[in-house]
């Protein structure tokens, strides 16, 4: 009887009269009419859970994952996932796209998961690979009414996925999100995200979006847990950028550089993309909100001229070598008073700023090389010296790392 | 009812018969005979909790915090407590030395705990500032039988607490060390308070060990959580080493950095505990021991000469400048490879070591000054380039820091 007990306090509802047998095989009890389907629902995830984690204590339900997206990232979190070999208590339940979704109560198998991969490498939708045809918000509310331990969304697209997310909320789904953008627009739009959880009293966690799997969110988190004030963070927090500008400093023309940076897979197929800031300007803004900033996302410093930016891309290929000579003197200038060049995003709370700037060689950021990230705290504690993590900020296995650790952390709290 | 029956349940008390009335004032329950005093004490800390917390849900219990030793560290900590001003389930009820105890169930107001302070500042034990006298094993039994609420014992000591730690947790205590003395003995001495935790059903956790605030220990966590392999750990963990290396290395005479050092406040009086390297050793082992180390304690490389380890204070620093001219060469003979000296201790589940060593000045460890610390995570994920936190790793603000955040840590979870 404790484990219905306990799992109709978790759920808030309260027990007016109850009946048991001194047998132990049957308990009957009275709640409120609007509680009765809270407490069924309680009581069947219970006695369910037992079953199946093979009884476990119902202070350590499941967690159940659902994939929004399923790139890289996606994939390499189901098999960490699955790796676990059963000793996790976190297992993927659904898989959801435009198209609709698959659901699986029982959580989808490592081999399911990777058809699916295969399949949507191909092209595919999911509705077209087994699964239902079906609008977001039915697929939703179809998987949260399926007797869902602990639902939680993971977002792992680059869309905007505002609204979906908000739907996810309403069903009662933790989030936990890799995209930057539902994080990265307007103030009005990121405030409404997180009033929106915490009507519904869930949580968001996001540690993914600014340097994959370093432990960049989650220190602010402890920081200011402890009674700490953050006054701000700089950071390096584009890998494509820091290569390209490391480079540069060495002494290679920043075509080559460029160049480089798109054969080994650092910058996206269009590297102006990567060179526009945007993406580390968007990290720089998750950073300033969680400092309080409540304005708008920044203007990046571009380092794409404006005449280059619209010209398709062969074009901007074929003309990149047009800026070499810019770029050397640049360089030249600030090596002459013992600086590099960087792209460094300033987050506080009144602001963000993204931008080239010159740092002395021998400074931290100046030591940066390659597509190592850095990110420095600032704060009452860590004032005259501050706290730095360093370390690569992108990647499929780290991301994912990431976004395990988040779901974790939800897991155990 | 609800709360009732949940507060049952968390203490694994099974419910035989029940009877309610449906006035909802009374209820009587029926429980097995050896779970009746668990049973008991279960509802009552349900109800006291619920007045002293104003009717937080029982999922959220406060965590009673047992402080052994109370040096700057102690201070520091319960004066971040009592800055959070009453919106932590965090406070400190009692403060324990070898002469006795003071107790208050309500929490020991930020007033009591100053006059400890100031007490304990002058030379006088607990026992003789209101406290009463008592040996330790009687005092954590007394406290324990208060009705204390999630019970935390935190070491804040320099010294040999094993016993003592034992018996708390047979008491069932929480653990949070900063003491690394309790985890850095024999190889047997270790894993037996590992296992008298699991035995106990209690947790154990050690951040402020190394690198004081810094996120080190909990950073480990994590990337193991997320099912990476830790395959060393290197790092600079000693403040005053590096400041004396960092120092030599600019050209500074070594009897020179040593004596600024202490002026400082960065080593001891004895500025020889610091150079022996045996506190850097001891937090190498700590970090040994996280990746599977087994063994015993590794022998430090000692910067002082055997000759001086066991000469009078006054006759060591009058003689130190005798080392001088044989740094100075050191570090000429480094420089001329380029490189720098610094003291390093390397953790891998083989072995630790904690020695001088010869890095090149442009790496992290070369590029790091004055007191810093670095620790650097080689993982399978992290392995062409580490993971690496660095920023300063003692003082007594950061140090409490990180220990709050061990406490919040066992709260939440």
């Amino acid at each position: 009887s404790a484990r219905v007990f306990s799992a109709l306090a978790a759920g808030g509802v309260n027990v007016i009269a109850i009946a048991q047998g001194s047998s132990e095989l049957n308990i009957s009890f009275v709640v409120e009419g609007g509680q009765t389907a809270e407490a069924a629902r309680r009581v069947h995830a219970a006695f369910q859970l037992s079953k199946i984690g093979g009884g476990r204590s119902p202070e350590a339900p499941r967690t159940d994952v659902v994939l929004l997206g399923f790139g890289r990232v996606g994939r390499a979190l189901a098999d960490q996932l699955a790796a676990r070999n059963g000793g996790s208590r976190v297992r993927v339940v659904a898989a959801l796209d435009r198209s609709g979704y698959v659901f699986d109560p029982r959580g989808l198998s490592r081999q399911r998961l990777l058809r699916l991969a295969q399949g949507k490498d191909q092209g595919a939708l999911l509705a077209a690979l087994g699964g239902r045809k079906a609008g977001a918000a039915e697929a939703l509310a179809f998987i949260a009414s399926h007797a869902v331990s602990r639902p939680t969304l993971v977002d792992v697209t680059a869309e905007e996925t505002a609204d979906l997310l908000h739907l996810a909320l309403g069903q009662g789904f933790d989030l936990v999100l890799a995209n930057k953008k539902p994080l990265a627009g307007s103030g009005q739009s990121y405030q409404a995200l997180l009033a929106a959880a915490a009507a519904a009293g869930r949580r968001i966690r996001y540690e993914a979006t600014v340097g994959a799997g370093l432990p960049i969110i989650d220190t602010h988190l402890k920081l200011v847990e402890s009674g700490d004030r953050v006054l701000r963070i700089d950071g390096c927090v584009s890998g494509t950028l820091g290569y390209v500008l490391s480079s540069v400093s060495e002494g290679k023309p920043f075509s080559g550089a460029v160049g480089e940076a798109v054969d080994k897979g650092y910058a996206e197929p269009d590297p102006r993309e990567d060179l526009s800031g945007r993406d580390a300007a968007r990290k720089g803004l998750i950073l300033a909100r969680l400092l309080g900033y409540a304005g708008s996302p920044p203007a990046a410093e571009d380092l794409v001229p404006p005449a280059l930016r619209r010209v398709p891309l062969p074009d901007f290929l074929r003309r990149i070598s047009s800026l070499d000579e810019e770029w050397r003197s640049r360089v030249a200038r600030a090596a002459a008073r013992g600086h590099v060049l960087r792209y460094v995003v300033s987050a506080t709370s009144r602001g963000v700023r993204a931008h080239l700037a010159e740092v002395p060689a021998d400074s931290p950021i100046g030591a940066l090389r390659g597509t190592r990230n850095l990110v420095s705290f600032t704060t009452r504690r860590y004032r005259a010296e501050p706290l730095v993590i360093t370390g690569p900020g992108a990647g499929a296995q780290v991301t994912a790392a990431g976004i395990l650790n988040d779901i974790q952390y939800l897991a155990a709290t």
